[in-house]
């Protein structure tokens, strides 16, 4: 036996294909009982959405015996916890939000409990959010690791909204390990500490979010290529009616003009794709909405809709603020995907520069 | 060796922790040589985008001297392909989109052919996607698999939008392959076909997309829980401005009365969340942007924000389509993520339910 810990997910539903159980019934010679927890817990679920459990979906309290159920918030398949001679094996629901809701509320305490009860020296990690600077450039604004990490690591992850820079260092107290991690992050926020807008899994919505709360500000959006993903991005955050007013989807020309005022003219000389389409929208959707900031994105997302002036990748972002309309026109690239998220990052990163005052006012 | 292909991604970046080329080298008695197709690749992204190629960028166009260089149009690092002795290992960057783009364009392609030159039995996948009936459902639906499937395999694989079958067979010949799974096929649309709505990767916003765009009819979205990810499906889809005209998010109650028209004395005798306004959302949305359909989605996505009466996962949703309003109610979970994902599949199955005339008609 190599592995000490081993997690699956999946295979855990109520159909012929799935075989987890069985499986791992053979493994650990165990058999499959009705677990009257989860059985009732299933009965309310379904009740709840206004089903009945047929018999098929009862399966899903046949647990193995010597497994610990991982209680599941949000679905109808549970986790199972197996401990044998050292061995712990988890088996987890293959649905994303499932598995990571048990991963988060189960698993993850229990292993930390686990190793904390070894005593031994054990890897720490700190991750730091980045946004505006390239992965190549952060790297060389921070320098040779090697000078400032010691025994640490660190990551660079790059995604749309920035590089993520994920630092680790192993020690056997927890006080050992803050502090390294305290005088790494330190170093780091000397050099870079303008690109660093959080710490862990936050999100630069969240960020902006956290900072509109905090002023008691608020926000809309006016959106072309993305089609309501900064809205979307925005109002995935638990709380977010706080600062989130609305906004408009503008896809069309016409909806451009009957939504936001956009000057017909102006459109028809410019392009959708311009500064003052996208300075009228930010300013639009801000004087209709009542916001203190309104965000504008007029781009072509591609694949097609490309010309030599404005090829596909070309987006104008506005953002329109209490002082001052500021309107940047970004060269993205050729995915449509890709474009469209990183038009998204790009109108958070401003909305975030506006509010600290460390944009360009135009 | 027990693989004959490895696939790994990841660490093709250009920092210190990217160390995936130095891997393969040392694993395949190898040295990074200029590859000069590559640098003047990234030369001219980098242009593109109004930058320099820094030294650290160029170092992305030192490859592996005797592996084939596989082309990344959507960014800075390139895939790889060896082969040597019978085993393939690949290795693609990490970030998801590129990963996918080589993989689709290169990778598969690639590995058809190899296999297909083997002359064996081969599996072959297709994936049947319905939406609006329960995993458990389904699989009683169809009664036991041994029934149809032969020597076939069946997955049943759930998501948001609704269960995907994936249908496998093994076979010499392209041609038997073909067969097996149209007889499977057709036994599964005889039994479940209204609930199919596409084959592959079809999204349900693909197969709503391309019915209107067949019809000339076009969609507005007033969406309040869901904060744009209604637009958002919509206009993934390449070519969606043949249908999508806009709409708006009316996160906040006073964006429901103005950009909306929805009554204030209904919101406050009936609340957000309620039939009348989930009426007057998509009606009013329709008649707004002169569309063939306005869609209105207003729920409790959570985690606050329940009440007894209107727990968190109460979503209200209506169509307003030429000839009739459809509004209906769904009680969807406790998890903010998955009730916005589910409200969005919810509505999109209603739009083809209306369009298809299977709706109930209010």
């Amino acid at each position: 036996m190599q592995a000490s810990v081993i997690i699956c997910t999946g295979g855990l539903g109520p159909t012929h294909d799935d075989i987890t159980k069985d499986v791992l019934c053979a493994y650990f010679n165990d058999v499959l009982t009705e677990n009257t927890v989860w059985l009732e817990h299933l009965t309310t679920f379904m009740q709840q959405r206004g089903r009945e459990l047929s018999a098929r979906n009862a399966l899903q309290a046949m647990l193995p015996s010597t497994a610990t159920m991982l209680f599941n918030p949000v679905g109808t398949a549970p986790g199972m916890l197996f401990e044998r001679d050292g061995l712990v094996v988890v088996s987890l629901p293959g649905v994303p939000q499932e598995m990571k809701t048990i991963m988060t509320e189960h698993v993850v305490p229990h292993l930390t409990t686990m190793v904390a009860a070894r005593d031994e020296a054990v890897w720490e990690y700190r991750t730091l959010h980045t946004t505006g600077i390239p992965e190549a450039a952060l790297a060389d604004v921070l320098g040779h690791p090697a000078a400032f990490l010691n025994n640490g690591t660190l990551a660079f992850l790059p995604n749309m909204s920035g590089v993520r820079l994920r630092i680790g260092v192993c020690a056997r107290s927890a006080d050992e390990r803050t502090a390294d991690l305290d005088r790494i992050t330190s170093y780091i926020e000397q050099r870079a500490g303008k690109w660093v807008i959080g710490e862990g899994d936050t999100s630069l919505a969240e960020v902006v979010g956290r900072m509109l709360r905090a002023r008691s500000e608020t926000i809309s959006v006016a959106e072309s290529c993305t089609g309501g993903m900064l809205g979307a991005a925005l109002t995935d955050i638990a709380g977010s009616s706080a600062y989130v007013e609305g906004g408009v989807i503008t896809y069309s020309n016409a909806m451009k003009t009957a939504l936001l005022g956009v000057d017909a003219h102006d459109l028809a000389m410019h392009g959708a794709v311009s500064e003052t389409v996208a300075r009228q929208m930010c300013e639009g959707v801000r004087r209709r909405c009542g916001t203190t900031y309104g965000v504008g994105i007029t781009g072509v997302a591609g694949p097609d809709g490309g010309t030599a002036e404005k090829p596909v990748g070309t987006v104008w972002i506005g953002v329109a603020g209490p002082a001052a309309t500021v309107v940047t026109m970004y060269r993205l690239g050729t995915d449509r995907r890709m474009n469209r998220e990183r038009s998204v990052a790009a109108a958070l990163a401003m909305v975030l520069s506006m509010m600290k005052g460390t944009d360009r006012a135009s």
